[in-house]
């Protein structure tokens, strides 16, 4: 009897889930929830319904664990413990600074309901923060560094293409080789965030539009290109969706660290992911999560989790035995 | 008041477990325990007592936590067991054909006991353990690879040294860049043990031996050496000690996977350790789990756990708050 997972919402996040669903044999797919009318909705899973998300009661009994795939601006703050109090729940909530409240909302909500909610989960945060986390236990005299991509900014495209003239846009945030360098050396150099990252962006103008004007509002916007190197190429509509429609990332996690009585040896822990897809690869981290929540939800654990809080062990459709015996 | 650790062994990983505890301000070590006279054996921490082995069971309300550094052919088999009797323990039992076997010795008797036995802590097994298991959850459509080195292997070195007319030597095991390139690949090569990593010895052999017959002895020695590229340099005694003296050890586990309902994109997963001592490093994975075996026995849990059945925040000095709006 497999784990019967429901998946709300159905972007790039929700199909990205519909997929690796299908890669492990211990999950199925009961149901896909949508805000859109479901009859316009078609997924690729055959014979699972799509139900409108204001159905979404008559299916408690119908899923063990439901994933939400909706976006952390606005979706998941209310839908997460919405949903929480019916279900196992597992969301990919990445607005840094608001965990700690999401946290607390969707806590209060699993707490009263019996339910497990494992919010946060993804690469960053997620399993960016595991590393940063272990290593920085095991190494406390040390300092770390995240760098992210080569990858593409859903944000920062989406800032370029606001600007007046701009048909099309994307954002590369690219890691300076040098920095990670740096990082790496066990000398714990204050790096400053022009040092670590710079940003390429290739845009599609309109006819006639002023690439000058086009560049100089890019380079100089607050927050988002300001305080970097950048660099904007203009290319055709074109050329942009030929090679510039996937949506790669990844990145490093880097921690050096000092042992012994003296300090006198360095230590290096290192973590990177090179993702060609960023919502494909983020499902696959959801689908493992669901697993585990499914089964402290067996054990009778309520309440809210985040990765930290996990066993690693959960995550694996292989028995502890198993992972004894042949993995550790 | 800090967790009271108690190191049983004092070679060069109960050194380094030594020093460990003074980089955390949460533990603080106890006492120190050997089976050689105590009068003989001088530790770096001020005014802590060195006690016979035989006296363990009167430190028994003195202790939280004990971290064995033994040896994993003798030793630990024994003594993990024997103290989980009396203890909470963390071993670096590292012999992994026999992890279950060890597992089921010390869960018996953590379990009759009501205290926590962590066994098979430190790098591998370990943290690259870890590693192979969340990247194998998290891609369950791909394949792993485990490359070791550059560091010095000390069964290898003592495998040279019984050689007649060795009088020192060091062994390093070194991946081939190709093979970690072709790892990364992700197009799953089967890679032969030769082809993933070679092995370089310097020996320093007495003065008159026959360096040929040395060579062809280490190059030809099976299960060592016979499946592998070795290379053999002779050097003096005293360049031997300049420069082969230090213990270090690192290595990478690789993981490459297909997302997507056509298994369309590809993802690197990437773990690296550069460690300037073996020993030392492994010591600071002991401490972070001793911390978290503390915590374990005070909910209330007991029996045999390993790295894959603690959750991370157990490893942290942080709270659980601080860690989630700090570091998530």
């Amino acid at each position: 009897m497999s784990i019967r997972i429901g998946i709300f919402g159905y972007g790039n996040l929700g199909r990205g889930v519909e997929a690796t669903i299908r890669q492990n044999p211990d999950l199925s797919l009961a149901a896909v929830f949508t805000r859109r009318d479901p009859a316009s909705v078609q997924i690729l899973t055959e014979q699972i319904p799509v139900v409108a998300a204001k159905d979404v009661l008559l299916w408690k009994d119908k899923i063990d664990v439901m994933i939400l795939c909706g976006g952390s601006a606005t979706d998941l703050p209310e839908q997460t413990p919405a949903l929480a109090a019916h279900f196992n729940v597992i969301d990919s909530f990445d607005t840094h600074a608001r965990i700690p409240e999401h946290f607390a909302d969707v806590d209060a909500a699993a707490k009263q309901a019996g339910t497990i909610g494992i919010i946060s989960v993804g690469w960053d945060p997620g399993l960016f923060s595991l590393n940063r986390m272990y290593a920085g236990a095991i190494l406390p005299n040390g300092k770390d560094y995240t760098f992210w991509g080569k990858g593409v900014s859903q944000g920062h495209s989406d800032a370029i293409r606001r600007i007046p003239g701009v048909k099309d846009a994307r954002q590369y945030t690219v890691p300076v080789p040098e920095a990670m360098d740096a990082a790496r050396s066990g000398k714990n150099p204050a790096l400053s965030t022009r040092e670590k990252h710079t940003r390429e962006c290739y845009v599609a103008a309109e006819p006639g539009a002023d690439q000058n004007a086009i560049e100089q509002a890019i380079v100089t916007m607050p927050n988002y290109f300001a305080d970097y190197d950048t660099t904007v190429h203009f290319i055709s509509e074109e050329e942009l969706r030929e090679k510039h429609s996937g949506i790669p990332h990844g990145g490093f996690v880097i921690r050096t660290g000092k042992s012994g009585w003296d300090n006198g040896c360095n230590h290096v822990i290192e973590y990177s992911l090179k993702l060609e897809s960023n919502p494909e690869f983020t499902a696959c981290v959801l689908a493992a999560y669901a697993r585990a929540a499914y089964r402290l939800h067996q054990e009778g654990r309520c309440g809210c989790l985040t990765v930290l809080d996990v066993a690693p062990a959960y995550l694996s459709a292989q028995s502890p035995e198993e992972l004894r015996s042949q993995l550790l």
